[in-house]
């Protein structure tokens, strides 16, 4: 092992299933969010590429993603090592197994897999590269390591991961995982000071991954292992449709993170955002003096704090305060800023409307 | 002239000239307020001269409209009596003066007309018809009759008419005119109950109009008499365009009514409105049980008080209250209802970044 010169470098794997409901009438299924530029620098995925694109420390990413999105990512994306396709979404746990599986064909368990969300923004990628960096020597001591974002408010659309005692430099025992808390926990993490942002990036061993599976997730690794690799076709790795089906349906952090006692976190401040809402959206995007963003053919007359974006019709917002407006070719939508999260129940009524051309 | 069955009758002069930025982005250039269908019962245009239709009472129409409306006016229209077209716009006084002596060629001044905006909005007509037969004795005898409409709410957005001595069973003197007031005095004129909203609806002899013009508006009289019937073309009337562009540009209100001794009132509740803002749409269209009304692809949730209307693009309305929300194929506008009237600030900003295409 230690002659492959691969198992010295990082393999990325990206995670590129997600729906991004979330920003619909942006989002929609035949372009989900990572497939947006929606900062202006290029498509999430291509922005989530670039920052593994160093081969120097990179082997080439493995991406992990939906049939149906295969043809858009091989358009979009250069450079790709596999491209490993789910025949259905199985949640972040499953989806990780084969991009490990197929990570460690090569070079072994010992293999270290970077696992990026395909969709979330990184302002300050060195912070970010030193931070990947402090938590290697961990992550090759067997370590499940996460990256604990620096939550700068008490945002209830994160999950939160408490910082214990001190590994490395640097780098501390993840001692508690919470899901999206309430606005009073939430504020309760904040002021506690102990508190990172979960951010969904993982460093590990794939073998670490597999051991930890293998004790909390036995048949999930049964079913996985059995599903990995079916078919090859060119860089394009099929799952064994039959048996990823009945592979449970789980977050990494349930399935292993929230059970393990060898799961570490490195806090870091690198300007993350997981761009889960227009309001998260928004605030990463400079705000005019009226404080409000407008993006494409918008005007605001007497408008402050607003979202306006166009991808379709002139947009004019008069009078409105903290609201977002988003508008394409064919839909509009029009919700307060604090409430960008309840667009999921409009995806909703319009699936239930069976308004699918829209979705 | 008792002879002749025209002057038994009354003419209608139906006003289709204005440009209806107020609703903008429904009304534009091509397709004024007066073309559109706002009610679902037909354009206000068609609904205006349904409402003079009856030829046992009425002469048919003349409509008085700007050069460019002609030929969407011909299509849309049956049986005007003539077309006249004003070579540019110069406010009602002159507009109406074209209209008046285009009714009295035929049959003198004698000839009663009755002024109509070709805009507004009389849900009961019986109610408004009554009150014009209330208005035509005194007429007859050369007052200048006008319509004062129920006054429901302290509108600033509408002028007033006040109330004096009775000339006859349900027509006043009217004493004081009074443009669009401030919020305070309107709310005095409701407390008071003596005055009623300026409807813009005449009822008058051709001759007494042209007398009362001589007498306080002798230049705009010459003016408009000698641009008159400058040219015809099958049912159209071409004025002159140097002699009518010299007319002052000045309101009826203002050049006669505002100082004429002999104005009356007939008061009126009719359901009336001029349908000049979205707020006033709103005020007459039903609200479903959240006080939403939704026209075309329109949804709702959680919204509560909202105007929202669609001719374009799929609109979804998440947790706002008392917006108006209103998309075509090529524009969106969101404005709080309360501040609908700054629709023309939108129409002004358009007009200075030269986007004549969305006017």
């Amino acid at each position: 092992m230690a002659d492959d010169p691969r198992s010295d470098k990082i393999t990325p794997v990206i995670l590129c299933g997600g729906s991004g409901t979330r920003l619909w009438p942006l989002s929609r299924a035949a372009s989900p969010k990572q497939m947006l530029d929606l900062t202006g620098g290029g498509t999430m995925l291509a922005l989530t590429a670039a920052r593994v694109g160093n081969h120097a420390l990179f082997n080439p990413a493995i991406v992990v993603a939906g049939e149906d999105q295969a043809d858009a990512i091989e358009a979009a994306m250069a450079g790709i090592g596999s491209l490993v396709l789910e025949p259905c979404p199985r949640g972040t746990a499953p989806a990780i197994l084969l991009g490990a599986l197929e990570a460690e064909r090569d070079s072994g368990p010992e293999q270290l897999i970077l696992v990026l969300p395909s969709d979330h923004l990184i302002d300050d990628v060195e912070a970010f590269n030193a931070a990947v960096s402090r938590g290697i020597p961990l992550a090759r001591q067997g370590w499940l390591v996460t990256f604990g974002m620096a939550a700068g408010r008490p945002d209830t659309g994160y999950g939160y991961i408490e910082r214990g005692e001190a590994l490395a430099d640097g780098v501390h025992q993840a001692t508690r995982f919470v899901e999206k808390p309430d606005a009073a926990t939430a504020a309760g993490f904040v002021a506690d000071g102990g508190f990172d942002w979960n951010s969904g990036i993982f460093l590990m061993k794939t073998g670490a991954y597999r051991d930890a599976l293998g004790h909390y997730a036995h048949d999930l690794l049964t079913l996985g292992e059995l599903a990995s690799g079916h078919r090859r076709e060119g860089i394009r790795v099929h799952a064994d449709a039959g048996a990823f089906a009945r592979c449970a349906a789980v977050s990494i952090d349930v399935a292993v993170m929230e059970k393990s006692d060898k799961v570490a976190v490195v806090p870091v401040a690198a300007g993350w955002s997981d761009l889960g809402s227009f309001a998260a959206l928004a605030e990463v995007l400079a705000p005019d003096a009226d404080g409000n963003v407008l993006e494409g053919d918008a005007l605001a007359i007497g408008a402050k704090g607003c979202l306006v974006h166009s991808d379709g019709p002139t947009v004019v917002a008069i009078g409105v305060e903290d609201l977002v407006i988003v508008a394409t070719r064919d839909a509009v939508l029009v919700v307060p800023k604090d409430q960008s999260q309840r667009v999921r129940e409009a995806v909703e009524a319009l699936k239930q409307a069976g308004r699918e051309d829209l979705l």
